[in-house]
This record gives C-alpha cells, sequence and structure tokens, in this order.
C-alpha cells in the first residue's frame, strides 16, 4: 500500500523527537498502519543535531510545505500563535491533514481552524497539546464518551508540579526551586506560563471543550499561580491533611461551567496527590464510570513525540475516510456544541483554607471570626502557631464549602483590621470526590 | 440521520447498566455521534428491575437478535464462552457488529472471533474486558501507538486488590477479608476465577496482544493466585520498602514474551503501589513516552456499561466506513502480528523476597546461604523475626536478580534441610522502572 507521507515543521525539540520515534519505530508503526509513514519534508531554519534527517527535502521557508504536493499531513511543531495559525490554516486550505503539539495555538485559535478544516474536509490532531504523551483527549472523547462528565482535574504543568514537590519534599523555597528548574531545563528563562498558570490554563481550555462539549474559551479561564505559597503553607496544610497541587479544574455545575487554574488543597490519601515531580496526571469523573486517572509524562521531547506520532497513525488509518465519520475534532459534533456559561471565580462554591498573620493579642480572634461568620462563612478547624519575633502569629484556618464572593468579601473586612497583617493567603479545596 | 440500532444480549448487572447509560446519556451521546443510538431488541431470559426498558422488544431466545434486521450492533453481554461464541460467530456471519465485555470469550476465542469478523467485514469492540471503564485497551492500540511497549504491568482484578488492601490496612487474614468481599457482592460465590488469578489472566492475554502484536495466547500466561499471601508477608515486605500486589505483568525481553500473573512486591512509592480497594489501574511502559498509569473502577454495572457503550459509539461513528481503514482489533494489522515466543516462567529474572520457617540452632542459615550461593542466588538483605512457642523463627530475605529456575533448584534443596519447616514462600519483585 502507498506509504502516508508527513511534512514536519520545526525540528526543536519536539520535531527532533518526532523524527527520531518514526525512523526508529518505522517496523511496528507500519505493523500497526498497514502501510509506511514517510516524512517527505521538513521546514526549519536550521538543523538539529538530536535527529539525523538523513536526505529527507529541507526547506527554510516553512510553508514551502504547504504548497508540497508529497505532504499529506503537516506537522505543525514550531509554537507560537502567529506563525503556528498562519501555516496551519494555509495548509488546511491546500487540503493537507494537521496534526500540532501546539496547546497555545489550539486554545486561543482552535474554533477558527476546526471550522476551516471542516469546510475543507480535512482532520486536525492535537492530542500532544495536553499532558504530553498521556492519550487524555482520547480518553476524554472516545474512551469516556458515553459518560456525562462531571469534572476534570489535572496536574497539567510538569515544571509547576516539579516546584510544589521540591518545596514539599525538601522544605525549599519557591525562588530557590525555580532557579533549579531553569538550570536543569524543565522551566524556560522566562517561566511566567508555567508558574502563572497560562500553560495550564491553555491545556484546560482544551479539556473542558472536549469534556463538556463547549467551544473553546481560554479568555473565560481563570488563572491563578503558584508563586505566592509558601513553605508555611505547605507545612500547615500537611497538618490537616491535604497537600497543594497547582490544578486545572472544570466543573459542570448543572447552572454553569467552571474553569479555573489555581493551587488547590486535595487529601494526601487520593492517587493525584501522590503525582510528583514533572509527571502530569489528570483525573475526570464520569457519571457513569466514576473516577478515573490518566498519569505520565506531561513534556519532553519523546513523550510529546508518542501523541504527536500516535495522531500521525491515526489520520494515516483513517485517510481514505469520509470526515464526518471520524470523531469529532471536540468530542462533539460541531453545531452541537453547548451553550452553557462559564460561570465567574466570584461564583465558585468551595471550602478554603485561609492564612492570617495577626498581632498576638486579645480580641482579634473574635473579630476575624465575627467578620467571617457575618459573611457566612463558617469555620471547620483552626489552629494557631508560634509568635514570631515581631510578636505576630499565624492563625491557619479551613471554613466549610462557601461561595468565593462571601468569602473575599470577609477577607477584605479583615484586611482592615489594624492588628491583621497585609499578606492574606487563600487557597481553594476540592476532595475530588464523587460529589 | 438514520439511527444505529444496538440489539443487546443479556440484561444481568452489565446488561441493565448498558440499557440505564444508553438511556440517562441519549442526548449526550447523540450530540457526540451526530445520530440517536437505539436499542432495538433485547435478548434475556428474564427482565431485571434495575432497568427500565419500556416498550423495547425482548426475545427470550438470544438467537433471535443474529437474525433481526433491526439490528446494526450486536452486543454480547450473557457471559461464559460457549453459548458467548455460538452467538456472536452467528451474528458476525449476518453482518452484524459485535462489542462485548465478555474477557474470557476474547481471550480463549478471539483469534477465531477477530478472523471471522475480519471476513465478513464488520468490528469487533472489547474495551470493557479489561478493567472495566478505563480506556486501556484505546490507550495502548491507539493513544501510544508510536511506541514500542517495553511492558505492561496492572493491577486488573477489584476482588484481589481489595483482599490485599484489607489485610494490608487492617492486618486482616486472607479467608476472613475473602468472605467479606462475598458478602458485599465483590467476590462471586466461587472465588477461583479471581483469588486464582484466571480472571486476570485473560485481561493480562488481550493486554498483552495489542501491546505486542502477538496472538491471543491465554493457554501460556503463568498464573498464581493470591491465597497463600499471609499478613506476615504484607508486614514483612514493608519493612523493606514494598508492598505486595496482585499483578498481571506482559514484558518484551528482547528475546520471548514474559506473560504471568502472581503477586509481586512492588516499590511503596510507586504510583500503582497506592491503587487500593476495588479500584484498577495498568501501568504501562513505552520506548517513547517512559512510563503511564491508567485508573479507574474495574468492575461494577456502569463502569463496565460505560465502556460497551464508547465502543457502541464508536462504531456508530464508523458504521459507513470501510472495516481495513479502523484501528485493527488487536492494534496492529492481522497479517502483522508477530511469531515472538512466550517465555516460560522458569525462564524469568527478577528479585525475590524469601520466607522461611527455620528452627533457631546454629549452622542452619549457613547451610541455606550455601544453598542459595550454590546457584548464584546471592542475597540483597535480610532479617530474622522473634523465635516463635515452637522454637521456629521467619527467615525473610531479599535476593539480588536471578533466574526462576536457579531459585527454585535452591529452594527445592532448602525445602530438603531437617531444620527448615514445609511452607516457603517466594514472591516475585518488580521495581517498575524504566530499565
Amino acid at each position: 500500500m502507498k506509504s502516508v507521507k508527513v511534512g514536519i515543521a520545526g525540528l526543536g525539540t519536539v520535531g527532533s523527537g518526532t523524527v527520531n520515534v518514526l525512523q526508529r519505530n518505522a517496523a511496528e508503526i507500519t505493523r500497526r498502519v498497514g502501510r509506511p509513514i514517510e516524512i517527505t519534508h521538513i521546514g526549519a531554519r536550521r538543523l538539529n543535531p538530536a535527529c539525523d534527517i538523513g536526505d529527507i527535502k529541507v526547506s527554510e521557508d516553512i510553508f514551502a510545505l504547504v504548497d508540497d504536493p508529497e505532504v499529506d499531513i503537516l506537522v505543525e511543531l514550531i509554537g507560537g500563535t502567529t506563525t503556528a495559525r498562519d501555516l496551519v490554516l494555509a495548509a488546511i486550505r491546500n487540503g493537507k491533514h494537521i496534526v500540532t503539539a501546539n496547546k497555545a495555538l489550539i486554545a486561543e485559535y482552535g474554533n477558527e481552524i476546526f471550522q476551516t478544516a471542516q469546510e475543507h474536509n480535512v482532520d486536525v490532531g492535537f492530542e500532544a497539546s495536553v499532558a504530553g504523551g498521556v492519550p487524555i483527549l482520547k480518553a476524554l472523547g472516545e474512551g469516556l464518551a458515553a459518560n456525562r462528565i462531571k469534572w476534570v482535574a489535572g496536574i497539567i504543568n510538569g515544571t509547576g508540579n516539579f516546584i510544589l514537590t521540591e518545596m514539599q519534599e525538601k522544605g525549599r523555597d519557591f525562588a530557590e526551586v525555580l532557579a533549579e528548574a531553569q538550570a536543569l531545563g524543565y522551566a524556560e528563562a522566562d517561566p511566567t506560563f508555567d508558574v502563572e498558570g497560562i500553560d495550564a490554563a491553555h491545556k484546560l481550555t482544551i479539556l473542558a471543550s472536549i469534556a463538556f462539549g463547549i467551544p473553546l474559551q481560554f479568555s473565560k479561564v481563570y488563572t491563578e499561580g503558584i508563586t505566592r505559597i509558601t513553605t508555611e503553607d505547605i507545612s500547615a496544610v500537611d497538618y490537616f491533611g491535604y497537600r497543594i497541587k497547582h490544578l486545572g479544574i472544570a466543573k459542570d455545575t448543572g447552572n454553569g461551567i467552571e474553569l479555573r487554574v489555581h493551587p488547590t488543597l486535595i487529601p494526601k490519601e487520593v492517587l493525584l496527590a501522590n503525582v510528583n515531580g514533572v509527571m502530569n496526571a489528570v483525573m475526570v469523573e464520569g457519571d457513569a464510570v466514576g473516577p478515573t486517572l490518566y498519569y505520565g509524562a506531561g513534556a519532553g521531547s519523546e513523550p510529546t513525540a508518542s501523541a504527536v506520532v500516535a495522531d500521525i497513525i491515526e489520520l494515516s488509518r483513517a485517510l481514505t475516510v469520509d470526515q464526518v465519520e471520524r470523531a469529532p475534532f471536540l468530542g462533539f459534533q460541531a453545531e452541537q456544541l453547548s451553550t452553557d456559561e462559564v460561570l465567574s471565580i466570584e461564583d465558585v462554591m468551595c471550602p478554603y483554607y485561609v492564612r492570617l498573620h495577626v498581632q498576638d493579642k486579645t480580641g482579634v480572634l473574635a473579630d476575624i471570626t465575627r467578620l467571617l461568620s457575618a459573611e457566612g462563612v463558617s469555620i471547620e478547624a483552626m489552629f494557631q502557631r508560634d509568635t514570631d519575633e515581631e510578636g505576630y502569629v499565624s492563625i491557619v484556618l479551613m471554613t466549610h464549602r462557601i461561595r468565593e464572593s462571601a468569602l473575599q468579601n470577609a477577607l477584605e473586612k479583615i484586611a482592615e483590621l489594624e492588628a491583621v497583617g497585609n499578606e492574606i493567603m487563600r487557597i481553594r479545596v476540592e476532595a475530588l470526590d464523587a460529589s
């Protein structure tokens, strides 16, 4: 049978991994597909010593791939959203199928890309855009397709999880671990996307669309990073039986969808709390299947290439098939996407962990509990830490389930108390149970 | 678009769950598929109060479904391998697509069923046959299709895992926990399939075929149950940093495939060691992706129905598509299945945990270490437990990596020593690392 012809745009970390996996496992892949997969054209400004491209044609201008009749599938691995968007749309208009690992591109321009692909009857694979090599999009869109998905909660940024794990296990400070992550190559020189949660918000956008059948709505994701987490918080929550993980959470509340990325307390004994280092894991709760979890490397050259090549294989198997018969891009038929409202973070309900620094004198605690109570915030547990050299103590408390806006109102009033220090920490709590 | 017509044979636990999920999530499923899925015919000797079948046609003779032109997909949920095999083959010959949750049927008769299906150009879905609602077959055959799979290791029998978890957490005896599992409905009145590992061996057979592209070879799986595990072993291995899990392991050694089901020591800190109760989890190590893990409910009415209905959805999406273009039954093209040899358990290499009861007198330990050493078995760690009322002590040791046959030879000679008690326990150890 005729080979499937693949053009690869971008020869960085993931591009070179994709070349290596396609070459090394060529025999295995041909056994799976029933025909060979051949790289016919690479678009890259410079070669990468991490892979040997032999005599494969190379163009410095990646747009040369778009016009090449010897390219059936264009694999976009250049990153960014400007040139990548132009490249992908041009390739689709020329009838090329697309595989991409670009989470920002799909989260921000996916609606446009999918519509264009549908008009031109081509397919777009983007499994690699979330959780690297873990086939979570396939699990959500196909494996769990029988379910009404209740919620998805994931550790979907390996850098952030590495930092929190090191802080947890070794009592090290955020800044120190971040510097090490940068030295190890886990974190970029500009770590904003990772530590401020933007990368996770891109991935959550994609997960939520496939879980609930809603359009991609990146701008509506509430996003909070891990830069304010201290080792004091990590040890305080341990006392209550929790760990702090940076989660992306998408939840169908029945009257709107919650989309939020933030540090979250989860019970120590759940599997997700035991996912450490740079690893990723996504938990999915379906109404029929109950809780499920998917774990693996969320980044890196070959783990990401694993998902890119899986998409190439799937496209290769399906190449002669009419597009309408395949699983739709977002798991649901395009005309069936729901218009469910995405909720504001103020409307989220959950328990909270709150840490305050207060002057160690009578009446302060009474003031605080009165202000909480006035907003309907009730306290489940509380403890007080030793007085420091300036006469301040840490008060750490866990609230019962409450609307975020109510807690915010109470905390704003508490912040105005003279005896209360500036920095008030609050972290959301998720039990990750079936409720 | 025309509805897809489904016939369901068997209305037990999984059959009623399948009816309930298809009915409750009908709107969601139609949004995913692009056309409705309709149950047109049920074959069952008696109705099940757990589901409301309304005015769906019912036949006491399940073979009535085979001849019904109003059935596109026949869902086999009667269990067993005799009637089920006849039913499935007859339906295939009549051009019906098949979905089944029957692990014994696929593990023992899958080769014949797939060949017949290929001849008649119909598809067979069997995601529900392994790990219930966890979409592990799809992950292996499609999501990880870029990889050469190195090994698969899974907790794939919930009853066995429930028993070991209770023994671990509460120090209870095997027999007592088994009785409770039976009372709770986790274990059958005849628990042989679960506690002797036969159910896990069926599932491992299927996992291994999809991982490595080998024919289904149930008869070659080495199978050992959990009936001999004692609370003494569980606490002894804890001392060395391990937990005992009943694993199905399939490994490509490079010169043959290992297929084995047995109690296994795994390091406490790995995620798989923290999968407790009736939950299932499968770990897969691919050459590109590294380690990945898939976790969820491995049995029960709706979790299993979740996988059954996912297969119905996939078939419905693909119904007009030529069979050759879809993912092949075992992930690899039928004519490309490999003839790699399945290794005998004697050729397996791993470290071992060994527990002996010996008379507490001088020279015994020297005899034991001499006999181990003569077979090339070297000891990594050892400790001795308190002398019991009959003057015996427990010696617990961990060996370095050794061929099973060498350890067996040594243990046979050790068993002949007068000072050594009858019962010698040995449990295999897996580090579950990338090696």
